[in-house]
């Protein structure tokens, strides 16, 4: 305890110069006390706005259009070099479809969610009965499965934007299915969206009926319209795909389904092509990250992410030489199952070229795995994955270069 | 296991009946394939938005404009009513000022937060300094000491709404007193905002030592304007007033200063003017409440938030006899300290007309009073409450009647 004190303390201390030590000179800004009639005061107090000088924004996937030429891909990427704890902000949440910018513009008052199938008692819910069930509350990380760091890519945003964490509330899919009585023969379940494209996946029954949750609400307001307003399936540690958004419909079957949202998952095997897209371990540095700007030698906060579709983290070490050592980082907050996890490092910056990196460890004991071992981690089948070129979860450890000019880089070859 | 198991069943069976068991009954909804181009492309991408469908709003308090007729007081009311889960979106957050609705237009490159008076080493920051220091993200409840129900109030928005709860970043209080270092004589320090009207309090050296957080980050993001960007002191579990916006000057002293924002603490002793602030324990049922209504009879989950300044929430009771016989409520969620707790219970109603209470034990095992109670578990001198009438921390049970023909009403007398 004691000696942490004086590590914060030694820390500070070099802080303290940068700071400009002097009472005297303070400098209370420009324009502090002036007021900004933006907007009219029926706004102001309607729905809250965030302030002009701030301007972090979602972008497109790297060299892709969103909408793409065809109108359909619209892969858009959260701004993680901006973030702070674990919450996404719902407007800066990652949107990735392949149904294009205009998503269904749904009356709730006129939305069903139906079950069926292999089941006793077929139902069909409206969005207000929803609501009158048992619900609950957790807090999850989506990922799309496209979420692959490449050499090109300059920012956090690009190599890791394509994952979100929020606030989910809903009703538990299980307390459905149980309710509508799947039959002995069951085995998977199908969960279709109401989108011109149909997204729908196959997901077997024995995730079904774990922790899976009928969504109607994130962040603490309804799902917004590009997470599926007004019902999502979460599918907690799964690939962004199998978060079914505008869910209207499950049916319970006997087999694994072949749908639309198979694109990614060719392969003869059923099991291979739905059982091994679960996210992570992963983790990345979001500060310092590519495109960030040191301004000189000193104290600074390494700050990132961590998640796994296995769980909870267990542990995120950090290396500032290029992963030669490992040092285990803080986890600042709380750590939630399948969610990600803010971890944090004190760290004293000497001012020459270094290379940093993060891993995770779940709490199944999976590490995050350095790019040359990542073959060897896959879930898939060794065959498949040399033929098919990166596929299934790329978890890999993302390098961040430092250059003594303090500018940061993507240090993937 | 097993009868919780079947309870959820016998209360699902009632909602099947609702829904219309009918496979070929299925309506899929009304446009909801067509797309909604309301926005351009870019602005889709780049911050989203909530559905057209969702209107919930805040308002200002009842009987009284916001601003008022001086242009300062500005009241504006979080929509309880439709709060799912802990987390408060930052559009939504309550805002309660005495300084208009125009807040400080503060560019966040020239901000400064000046450390100085009983220190031995007076300290001046820019945010992007704060930024590099050591950093913790926990999850906080605010709540005007103004929130006060009435019998005239019609919905839990107009009894409960100014308090909110979000999870909040920055820098330990403690940190950087002890990095400027505080002198032996002190006692309190006084915390500045930059408004027109200064917003400043008196906070015993001993609360500003223990769990504050000098915030510069809420949900995911920097602090919204009318919560205090880019900066805003978190006094965790003491009321509203406490929590400075706009930060900009911690001024270490050695004595109790009266400040603007002792309006509401004017008391001869210090000790009572200023420690006796402390909220709850509280609790509040958002669903049902006033102005809402209940379609019929049958099965309906009873929802709420419970919260209190002294810490965790232990227990939730919920009564829906008006107070005769009480039963544990289920924690829907996670416990933080300090923080909005959801809590909710499976409920059968009748159609007989009742009254529906919750009271919010904490971890000081601080029980939540009747309103004729209230009196007596007051912090304050017994004398200090019958001379000032209702001041300090009002936690008493709300109660809601549901009368028979499903109406709710607030049925405080």
């Amino acid at each position: 305890m004691e000696s942490k004190k004086r590590d914060r303390r030694g820390f500070l201390k070099g802080s303290v110069a940068l700071a400009g030590l002097a009472a005297g000179g303070v400098r209370l800004g420009k324009g502090q006390t002036q007021g900004t009639p933006a907007k009219k005061i029926d706004e102001l107090i309607a729905y809250g706005d965030r302030s002009r000088f701030i301007t972090s924004i979602r972008k497109p996937v790297a060299e892709r259009h969103s909408p793409d030429e065809f109108g359909l891909t619209f892969h858009v990427l959260a701004p993680l070099q901006d973030s702070v704890g674990i919450i996404t902000p719902s407007s800066l949440f990652y949107t990735a479809t392949h149904r294009g910018a205009f998503v269904p513009d749904i009356d709730p008052r006129e939305d069903r969610l139906m079950i069926h199938g292999m089941v006793d008692r077929p139902l069909v819910f409206t969005l207000e009965e929803l609501k009158r069930l048992p619900y609950e509350t957790r807090i999850h990380f989506v990922e799309c499965l496209g979420n692959r760091a490449r050499p090109n890519h300059k920012t956090v945003q690009e190599t890791h934007g394509l994952t979100s964490c929020a606030e989910w509330t809903g009703v538990s899919l299980s307390l459905l299915l149980k309710e509508a009585g799947v039959q002995k023969a069951a085995s998977w379940i199908v969960a279709e969206g109401a989108e011109e494209v149909k997204g729908a996946s196959s997901i077997p029954l024995a995730k079904a009926m774990d922790d899976c949750l009928v969504c109607y609400a994130m962040n603490g307001e309804p799902i917004r319209p590009q997470q599926g307003f007004p019902l999502r399936l979460m599918v907690p540690g799964f690939e962004g795909i199998y978060q079914i958004k505008y869910l209207r419909r499950i049916k319970v079957v006997d087999r694994y389904y072949m749908t639309y949202d198979d694109y990614g998952h060719i392969n003869p095997d059923p099991k291979v092509a739905a059982l091994t897209h679960i996210i992570g371990p992963k983790s990345v540095i979001t500060f310092p990250s590519g495109g960030q700007q040191l301004p000189g030698p000193g104290v600074y906060q390494i700050t990132g992410l961590a998640w796994s579709g296995g769980g909870k983290v267990r542990k995120v070490e950090i290396s500032t030489d290029g992963g030669q050592t490992w040092k285990d980082a803080e986890i600042r907050g709380e750590v939630h199952s399948k969610a990600h996890t803010r971890f944090g490092l004190n760290w004293k910056w000497d001012g020459q070229e270094c290379t940093l990196m993060s891993r995770c460890t779940d709490e199944l004991g999976q590490l995050q795995p350095m790019r040359s071992q990542l073959a060897q981690h896959f879930h898939e089948p060794p065959d498949y994955y040399k033929t098919h070129g990166v596929q299934g979860t790329d978890n890999m450890i993302q390098p961040w270069r430092v250059a003594s000019d303090g500018s940061v880089h993507n240090a993937l070859v």
